[in-house]
């Protein structure tokens, strides 16, 4: 049994440290992902890796999760939550590639889908994960439309250098 | 670490290719399921395997999620979702008795469980697995009022001739 | 591939015999653990392992699911899902710190956002698990307002004898 480790991109140290999660961990061959919700500083649509939401909003310690802001435009802020997702995968040494299952909470589902479609098909590309989507009543972050959570398979190589090993192995 | 193997049974072809997701995974000794919904070519309460819904309805390569059709009487609709499980596992070499987990997601939860206890009871004998049972908004078959997603160990002998190896090697 | 085990703590023998499910699967070298609501005989606070409202309820075989009482305080709600859940996984010789996955599903989930917060500070402590917190429509138990989920790795040593095994094996 491979020990436990804690994916923590230093984008997301403050969600860790703060709101106590993680934003991924890899037990057993696989990488379970937190949920992801798209999110920016101001709730514009981003232009970085998706982590600059939680990263500035983390900032302020006292701020709680609904301190973030979803991104406003949909079909951005579901592309934002693709990318915060590979951004987390990268820090584990994956990519979305490497994502075998893809569990997805949408709030207003049917009005929603044919953009989230769009928007999946340019993240996630052959050969396909399996899929499970779910119409849901709420999600943590206000004005938040989708939900990504994902497991994914550690890559044959193994989990590199820029993530964190639990019990004190030096990094 | 095994490669990763996507189980697509010949009639789930038009799923994979039209809509982007695999039935099934197969990772690290675990076989992920997509959500599934009891669906047929017209709503009736179908005799077949329980993929014929979403076989007939990906012939039509411009048709979305939203145009499969929920077998309209519950009892039926939560037989076929199961049926339509077991013949993915079966696409994997398992079978229903290897589910170790099983999500279950509801629309009008209180109303159906009584049904739904039922039909459980019909397809998922002990030894049973772990469940989770929620009750949601809304699904993305119109009419859908069960969604199962479920986690099967590879049974001992591993995944056999029907399903498709990746990374380019022969079936 | 070892063989699938069932993990089923004495109170709990009611949940499998009579309602067809585990309070967890291993699987692996994961703990699938079911979905879990704060319960209690009445509803009242319990000062137990969280497990006595289940074991309650299951007493009488002709109970269903809806039979189970939510504990009316939603701070102890929240205390007794995860003291269940505890209890749970040490009938598996593990414990809340061996989960790597939590999935979280709250009814009025803004609401009691700040409480759970609260509670999971209490039972959940570093090194963090990955966190899906999702608001769903509607629990199976009356008055329940959260859903906990859980995978967990098996601790090394491996599960031990409180377990029950599966294929005859002897306990």
């Amino acid at each position: 049994m491979s020990p436990v480790q804690r994916i923590i991109p230093p984008a997301l140290q403050g969600v860790y440290d703060n709101w106590h999660f993680a934003p991924a961990v890899v037990a057993d061959g696989l990488i379970f992902c937190s949920g992801i919700i798209g999110t920016s500083p101001n709730g514009d649509t981003p232009d970085a890796d998706g982590l600059a939401g939680a990263k500035a909003t983390t900032q302020e310690a006292s701020n709680d999760l609904t301190a973030l802001m979803a991104v406003r435009d949909p079909e951005a802020q579901f592309a934002t939550a693709f990318k915060a997702l590979s951004a987390i995968l990268r820090a584990a040494d994956a990519e979305l590639s490497d994502v075998v299952e893809l569990t997805t909470y949408h709030v207003d589902m049917s009005r929603h889908m044919d953009t989230f479609m769009r928007v999946k098909d340019h993240y996630i590309q052959a050969p396909y994960p399996a899929w499970t989507a779910i119409g849901v009543a709420e999600l943590i972050v206000p004005g938040g439309l989708l939900e990504i959570r994902a497991v994914a398979q550690v890559p044959s190589g193994g989990i590199g250098r820029l993530s964190r090993l639990e019990s004190g192995a030096s990094v």
